[in-house]
């Protein structure tokens, strides 16, 4: 049967599959990877080969996204073709094009969807799901761009917590750190004067979540800016209106201080 | 060593777990596994037991809310105690009580993240994760609120699109099914007059979300209440503004006549 299944990977390492994508993976006739639309800190290429029993082929950027993922489809056209991504497959909508080209071609496709890192960013906070805005991506310095500040402030007005992802390049090594965006943030708000992110702001910093050991830590901005979060990737959330019950998830798992109990909402 | 371990068991069968949950499962000196946050609709408890070679422990409701699950706490004193949930953890706030109980108590906790139903349906979806506005549940009639369609109007008037889950009661086969959902909004519509759910509003139901045969479907609410979904969970997305390369996948995966592409933003 020649098809085209897509598969996330999870997250941090190559157990962050699920059993079924592994499966999937084990009769497939040829195996392509992608490692640039996340960062999976724990990864073994060699390890995930060992436990798939199949030679992975791992695709640039430039085949994707110049070449149109012609080497994947070619091969989705003779048999059963797997095509690995971190995290969820279409969370990044990377990759959609692909899908769409190949049921084009009259290639059938089909998904395994993956831990995303957008809903583990959700559930380590312990912050209520439904309370969450529009996400936003904070880009590096040279992309400059006002966009997460105007997002942010738009969701506190309507009492909503802001998830930032923080941009970053796995194929370079490339991460912005907390303390960057924290820094571009702060210059749109000193031009802006909205009163989103000022040095007494509220944020929570994660580092490497979905890892073994990911790091919490919420508190005012000025402290947060100084904190050392240790490895990427990093990510950031501005939260709305705090129900109690998300102050004590975050005095219990974010080292907030418990005077925090007495913020106003 | 004793502690809590929380694994998402992902979605719809018991090959939805990551790799790295299932290794935890097995290794653990007990089990439980909660089955009403959500409905696995192909999961058989035996087929799981098998796989990681342990007694599972179901635990109700009640054991863990009227009795601030006692249970698992206890065996979490004594051995390394695995506390199993459809989807991710925590992506339902149900269980951050019980994860700030134990450490209060001076248990140790740890996540394995799993596939999240929300992360699933924006990727089934194609739409970009990032024009999502705030989530809201649909209740059932019972528990009629208005709260669903603010949200989709709200979102609407900033270009976002609206994921709405429909309720369920896994325990009792009970799914509100799209049909309903769609004519509690019209209700609401009717009075309000905001024109967010008006017969000629395109919306995206989708049925089975991470099942091995979704069903996706985008067409105006006045066909839409009409289509046969086939078997539940089921949900529902309202676009705000579509960038051409949502359409574009509407259009592929989601059997929108090609003439939407005519449909003003």
């Amino acid at each position: 049967l020649n098809e085209l299944v897509f598969i996330g990977l999870g997250l941090n390492d190559e157990k962050g599959i699920t059993v079924k994508g592994l499966e999937e993976t084990k009769s497939a006739d040829q195996v392509f990877m992608e490692q640039y639309t996340n960062l999976m800190a724990d990864f073994s290429l060699a390890r995930f080969e060992a436990l798939c029993g199949k030679k992975v082929q791992v695709v640039s950027r430039r085949t994707l996204e110049e070449e149109n993922g012609k080497v994947i489809l070619e091969a989705a056209k003779v048999g059963k073709t797997v095509f690995l991504v971190p995290g969820d497959p279409f969370i990044a909508t990377t990759h959609v094009t692909l899908r769409i080209d190949a049921e084009k071609q009259g290639i059938k496709t089909r998904i395994v969807h993956g831990t995303s890192i957008m809903s583990t960013i959700v559930s380590l906070s312990g912050l209520h799901n439904y309370k969450f805005g529009k996400t936003v991506t904070v880009p590096f310095p040279e992309n400059f761009s006002e966009t997460p500040y105007n997002v942010i402030a738009q969701n506190k007005k309507a009492g909503l917590h802001t998830l930032c992802l923080l941009d970053l390049n796995a194929n370079e090594n490339l991460f912005l750190s907390i303390n960057q965006a924290i820094k571009m943030l702060r210059e749109v708000e000193e031009k802006k004067k909205l009163g989103a992110v000022t040095p007494d702001t509220v944020a929570v910093g994660i580092a490497r979540a979905g890892g073994s050991n990911p790091t919490l830590k919420a508190d005012f901005i000025k402290d947060l800016a100084n904190f050392d979060f240790g490895q990427p990737p990093y990510s950031l959330i501005f939260p709305g209106e705090l129900h109690f019950m998300e102050v004590d998830s975050l005095i219990a798992f974010a080292g907030t201080p418990v005077t925090f109990r007495r913020l106003p909402k």
